[in-house]
Order: structure tokens, then C-alpha cells, then sequence
């Protein structure tokens, strides 16, 4: 499942790839390295990636991943991003031990978002919280919804 | 709700301001305004933004928001983003219909992603796909998960 070698287009030929599966059926497949090769990365290489439960669908958090933090994923099964600040791959829960497992990766119509069903051991958020998005908006103010 | 002259902090004050919220107990609040001000837009003035049919649970789309698509978002209650291709601000639906009521607005710990609660007219997809996310890896291929 693994691609080192992997091709990146640029935007322009990654619009025109993912516009022809638009009108494809259900069930229609295409080969996961020419898809992944062909993902619309912006100017540092990335691709946004929400991580959601998979069996109760909270969201959990939004990270950025790369060719090879998509790669490293699919091979190991746990989530690996690449993490901007750090500027290195980060598999999530390294440290903490609140890794994610990969249930299933989902891949968004013009092919620059990244959806990942995941089962999150412990809490997704550095805080401690179940999810990183812990701040409510409520009329004209922002609310912390959750302990940490 | 609006701020139209609010100020945009550079990101390692963001990071700073949202550090300190990180250790608030559950129901702690903040301004809006202060909170959207601080948050971490990228070097376009762009945040990610998640939108999740409020019900069902299921992840919809991905895609972004300026400080005043926000507070268009927030006045309106219907989901306004900024269109990076098209260099406008578009207002999800306002040519298809399909729009978005928003349920709620969520911002992650550390500022730089949002996750809007939507309850979705119609498909959110652009190709009638209830949600973009239809290409799912399965193995070594990508499969077209639902009919457009």
C-alpha cells in the first residue's frame, strides 16, 4: 500500500482527476497509489485530516497529513500526521499512549480534504479532553463544554 | 455578534491566548469577539472548517473561513465560507439551494480549526453526494461509496 516514490501533481492536473470520478457510480474503484499521488497537497506538501470516531462520530480533532503520514497510516494502521509546529511525523499518541486506529480513510470530492474514521484510545486532545473542540460558541460568548 | 474592524493577532499570540484557556473548568467563558480576534489563521486569513450534519453525526465537507465569513456565518446563521478558487465569499446553497443552517460553532484548542454543527438542505456534495467524503480506501483501491 506503501508509495516512497509516489508523483505529486500540481493543483491544476489534481482538479481535472478528481472532476472525472465525479460522475462515476457506486462501487467504481481506481488504484489507491494513483489516487493518493494525485491528492491536491497545498504549497507545503499537506492535506487537512479530521480525525472522527468512527462509531459515535464525535470529531475529534483536525490535524495535517503528507504522502508519507498518509503512507505510514495505511501501513501501521495508527494514525501518523505531520505536525507543523514540530516540523515532524507525529503518530498520534506516541507519548501519551492515545493512539488512534485506522478504521477506514475517506478521501473528499476534489481530493484535499482527508476524513479518518478512527478508534480513539483515551482522550484526542492534548488537554486531556475527549475532543480538541472544546470551545462553544453561545450568543457573544465562547464557552469551555468540557473538563479537562 | 460582529466585528468588522476586529484586530487579527499573529499566530504566537494566538497560540499564547489559547494556551491560557486550555486549564478553564467546564462553563468558563470569554468574549466572542476577543476569542475570533485570537484565532490562528493561516497566511491567507483562512481556518479550516468542518461541517457535521448536527443529527446524524456525519461529516459533511471541508472547507474555509476568513474572520468575515465567520461573522457572516454568526449574523446570518447560515453557513458562509470563503471560496478559494473563486476569491469570494460564498454563501454554501446560494446558487443550489443546498444550504446550511447553522447549529453550532466550535473552535479547537489550540485555534486553528472550526467545527460547525449544520443541519444540511439537501446533498452537501456539489455532485448530489450527500456528503463529499465518498472516496473510501478499501485496500489498494479507492472506491466510489455513493451515487451521485
Amino acid at each position: 500500500m506503501r508509495a516512497p516514490f509516489m508523483t505529486i501533481w500540481p493543483g491544476s492536473m489534481s482538479k481535472l482527476f478528481f472532476e472525472k470520478l465525479e460522475n462515476l457510480d457506486t462501487g467504481y474503484t481506481r488504484n489507491l497509489k494513483e489516487v493518493l499521488s494525485q491528492l491536491n497537497y497545498n504549497a507545503q506538501g499537506l492535506v487537512p485530516a479530521i480525525a472522527q470516531q468512527y462509531d459515535t462520530g464525535e470529531v475529534l480533532m483536525q490535524a495535517w497529513m503528507n504522502a508519507e503520514a498518509i503512507s505510514r497510516t495505511l501501513d501501521s494502521g495508527k494514525v501518523c500526521y505531520w505536525s507543523r509546529s514540530r516540523k515532524k511525523f507525529w503518530t498520534k499518541g506516541e507519548e501519551s499512549g492515545h493512539t488512534q486506529t485506522l478504521k477506514a480513510l475517506q478521501i473528499d470530492c476534489d481530493g484535499d480534504s482527508l476524513l479518518l474514521q478512527v478508534d480513539q484510545n483515551g482522550p484526542a486532545c492534548h488537554t486531556n479532553r475527549p475532543s480538541c473542540f472544546y470551545l462553544m460558541v453561545k450568543e457573544d460568548k465562547v464557552v469551555i463544554s468540557s473538563d479537562n
